[in-house]
């Protein structure tokens, strides 16, 4: 693709830039700074790689003002290399549907409707009353139950299995593996024995969604668990009946949320935190890795540990539980001071 | 379902109740006491939801006998309203087999054995010598391996994995991706490389046990993996090679188990909680969220931390160490008080 | 197999022993040694076993020169008792393709290039460009997109999934449920909006691996991911885009790797461990259960507790975190004693 293509994309997501070479000249794939040849494009998004900059040969670098100096070879100068990257490797990258239609070892109910541009990967089962919009990408053995509802522009990974009634956005991305609406984990004890509760919620998610490999968000016990638009999930990730993961949060893998917890908007919670149930946390929160939060966050900010707290608190409290040894042997000192004083 | 033949089901069970209303009106679903209609069963759990209940327009509620007076609706008493509601949601929401008899693009061996009203759906593999009980449903997608039995009235989901010669008892569920029998992780040392110990145990499941979506639950050894009757296991759960889960045990969601840990019966293990190998828990323990147990549990009992103790020291630790800070420098303080004194 | 027959496959593997008894028996089988009959093999690890040797039936028994007086049966003396027995186990229980070809319900591409003697089952799909080496066995339900290469010897478990350019080496093993080369969670922020980095890296697996149950490799952001030569790794684990496995590294449950971070050769991991993004820990690492290790490692040793530190460091503190109270009275009554002096 020619640079100036390149450009154009940009242009057409509003991000102010300045070009220095020539744009006729064409890009084909993106490649490390110091790896990176005549037809490749990179970008640099951070100090430590400055001497891989200098003497790179990329076709193509995206960086800031602050380094366009020192880049022997042509670049776009913009606030945000990364996003900008973002942009152009998506342009770059681009995967068409690998076919339009369905593969004859799919089994696809009568009732199931879709949009006239869908891909259907073998082995893939759609029931009944499934339906399944524009431009959507169904890759091979995967399980569509009763009534589910995609959206356009979707992936639906190798293997993924949705369950009845749930509710998929638009331009949403689930990766292989992962299992949408299975049952929460709801029983209710009775003489040391568990007694079922159905489950008759579904999962709603929405637009701008993805979701990683493996994961199992569970459908709502009488209410639905929700998704909502622009959040992204990691792998492993488990998501509880009843859950509301807030707009435009990020999850990273094998984190685990218990029932009826509400994730405020634009949280970002690190790998392997764990939620406890029933509870709120406000928007733009950030969680820490292996964190466990026991207790509602109503006020913005960084949270560790587990119970959580601040993280600055919790910080503070590691450091003396290092030291603690010390601390134990300077009360010791103490006493024996005290006790010849006496 | 008339609200009489709901009775009956509450009869069946040996549970006591008292009616209020019109045992001729008709439930078909349920709804949460604040959104239901006429036709919905809802239910009191919680004293929170008292408001809730007195502006309800639910059809029929279950609670217990101290709300009932603020009851403005047809209802049940009885002295556990939740397990009451899960007999008679199982009943409104019971789930016929979706058909009778083997997918088309099924995979059956001639060598299996099926009862005649099971169900094998889209492309599920049945190898040799495969028993399958009466009433039982093979989702599609389910690779089952020679000689493995499967009970009766089970519901096996998509794409679950069963390896050869495992066992499943009557009335197991087994949600979408679980992999059941893989290989324990049993390797020999030998000069900075592994040698594989083959795995020829056996996971054997009980009767009325529940597994969640994409768990993993290894084969014995050389003796079996079991888990005992009544249990139920949450999404994405460890269970390694030669464990025991004791019968009506629950686990919740990323708990793992290490190899030939024997939980005890009645054990509540909480999420991401993890265990080390070669345990034993006696019986009616719970352990916390995040516990890490480290040695066996011979008290029965709430357990927390890693590595675990006893809850309520645990929490008097956590104080403790969030008040290190304080302590340090009352300590330094002491210190320069001494001195003054010297 | 006949007992000199076993005796041989030590010599090959250049296993020193002494056999007492008759080479002639039959063994089929292994079993514990409480449990072994005439046909078994069976082996004693550990001084906590002697009286079951004592009083064992097993036809056939390894184990090392201090304990073959005890030994009342046919018996072979060892160095490694446990190695030994992998290496007879590995013979006795060895597992042939269960049959040559392409299931007809297979979906291969004609540009998918074979070895003549591979087995692929049912519903497996190989797409465009696949290569599949010699003796592997592909088993029910994978999907393996277009140009993977997948070596000799290989066994690809139920329903793995591996992601288009992935490469995998001979004698690699991959548990049910593994999907290897999903996307990276590479993301760039803009405008509480999150636009996806495309993953355009490999995953290239080399010889001598062996990978669990429903574990999660993502395939690299720009370069490879990585894992060696004779790692392990056992079920539910995630591993990032770009991170390194160092050779014969063994990865025990449940454990995640953040992006790009570098663990160093014959490091070993225990269950649930974290490792946070961009580290490097050098060879010979031992890390234990639910640690989380958010700095470089630079000495070989063992690790343990969140943030990491040396294991008999990290001992000592829990040690005094639990003794918090007892010091936190102390300095009241020194406070006191103080007072007093005052």
């Amino acid at each position: 693709m020619r640079i100036d293509s390149l450009l154009a994309v940009l242009q057409q997501h509003q991000v102010d830039f300045q070009f220095n070479g020539d744009a006729s000249s064409d890009i084909v794939s993106v490649a490390p700074l110091d790896k990176a040849m005549a037809e490749n494009l990179s970008f640099l998004n951070s100090h430590k790689f400055i001497s891989s900059l200098m003497n790179t040969q990329a076709g193509l670098v995206l960086l800031t003002e602050q380094f366009a100096e020192e880049c022997p070879q042509p670049c776009i100068i913009v606030k945000d290399p990364y996003y900008a990257y973002s942009l152009l490797a998506q342009v770059l990258y681009r995967q068409p549907l690998p076919f339009i239609g369905v593969a004859e070892s799919a089994t696809v109910s009568l009732t199931a409707k879709m949009a006239e541009d869908v891909c259907v990967e073998a082995n893939s089962v759609l029931q009944d009353e499934v339906t399944v919009g524009q431009n959507t990408w169904i890759a091979p053995g995967c399980v569509i139950y009763p009534k589910v509802k995609i959206g356009s522009n979707c992936v639906i990974g190798a293997n993924v299995v949705i369950h009845h009634d749930c509710q998929i956005g638009n331009n949403v991305y689930i990766e292989a593996g992962t299992v949408i609406g299975g049952d929460g984990f709801g029983w209710a004890p009775h003489q040391g024995k568990w007694s079922k509760i159905p489950q008759v919620g579904r999962v709603v998610i929405g637009n701008y969604v993805s979701i990683g490999n493996n994961c199992t968000i569970d459908r709502g016990a009488i209410e639905d668990t929700i998704i909502e638009d622009h959040c992204i999930i990691d792998n492993l990730v488990h998501i509880a009946h009843n859950v509301v993961i807030g707009e435009g949060s990020a999850i990273a893998g094998q984190t685990g949320f218990a029932g009826t917890t509400k994730l405020g908007k634009h949280n970002i919670v690190a790998g392997q935190v764990g939620f406890a149930g029933h509870l709120v946390t406000t928007d733009h929160c950030h969680f820490a890795a292996k964190a466990g939060v026991t207790h509602d966050i109503k006020e913005s900010g960084a949270y560790s540990g587990f119970p959580t707290q601040e993280t600055a608190k919790w910080q503070k409290q590691i450091v003396r539980q290092r030291t603690l040894d010390k601390l134990a042997r300077q009360v010791k000192a103490l006493q024996k001071q005290l006790n010849e004083l006496q």
